[in-house]
């Protein structure tokens, strides 16, 4: 299978940086969960283990998210856009995708001008990282 | 209003090219429409007239979603994320959202390998674009 994700991972036309976007949906509810970014090696790996691989830009290393926090995103279709430019991961979130303990990171809202907080954590952030 | 939306606008992380990726996500059924930029004078745009304007990248102006398809996006909610470097437009579309005249612009999945074509167009390109 490695040569045909492969050549999936060479239609995808990555930035500058080696980089494309990548937003993860929960499967089922459509819930837009985060928007993070891949290489072409998260690309591969996600594609063949089947869980979402990330590329950190601030470690400057593949993120398997859910690697210390145990909140994994199991992978259920991986979509690319008509640009090729974009990837969206339809996924099955275990837990929450938010580092702030919220099931997604869009948790604000700009309402009349003002910023406006409309999710609270469902874990503490202890939780998700205090014991390894 | 506008001096607040600029305090929204504010607290948003450009890049280095004054960009922010912005998802536009279909309010009521939830699918996700497109991924494009914005800069901050369409950030303001957006939220000061309620229509859906992005950055064009390739064009280096402002992109007023449907303003030769006809296909606009009307803003239903103004989101962004935890780190405040990603907006997710929650819209309502009118018609379809990507230039190819399919309702969204994921229309190709990486499947067992190999690119599976997902959902076929609703209206022809000259449909969209024909008569200005």
């Amino acid at each position: 299978m490695t040569g045909s994700n492969a050549l999936i991972a060479d239609k995808l036309k990555f930035n500058e940086n080696g980089l494309i976007p990548a937003i993860a949906q929960q499967h089922d509810s459509g819930e837009v969960l985060m928007m993070a970014w891949m290489n072409r090696d998260a690309v591969l790996e996600t594609l063949e283990t089947g869980r979402v691989c990330y590329f950190s830009r601030s470690r400057g290393k593949l993120w398997r998210k859910g690697e210390s926090s145990g909140q994994v995103q199991k992978l259920v279709d991986f979509r690319y856009d008509c640009d090729m430019d974009t990837i969206l991961v339809e996924v099955d979130q275990i837990g929450v995708a938010c580092h702030t303990g919220r099931r997604n990171c869009f948790y604000f809202a700009a309402r009349d001008g003002k910023e406006v907080v409309i999710s609270e954590p469902e874990v503490s952030a202890e939780e998700l990282y205090g014991k390894k």
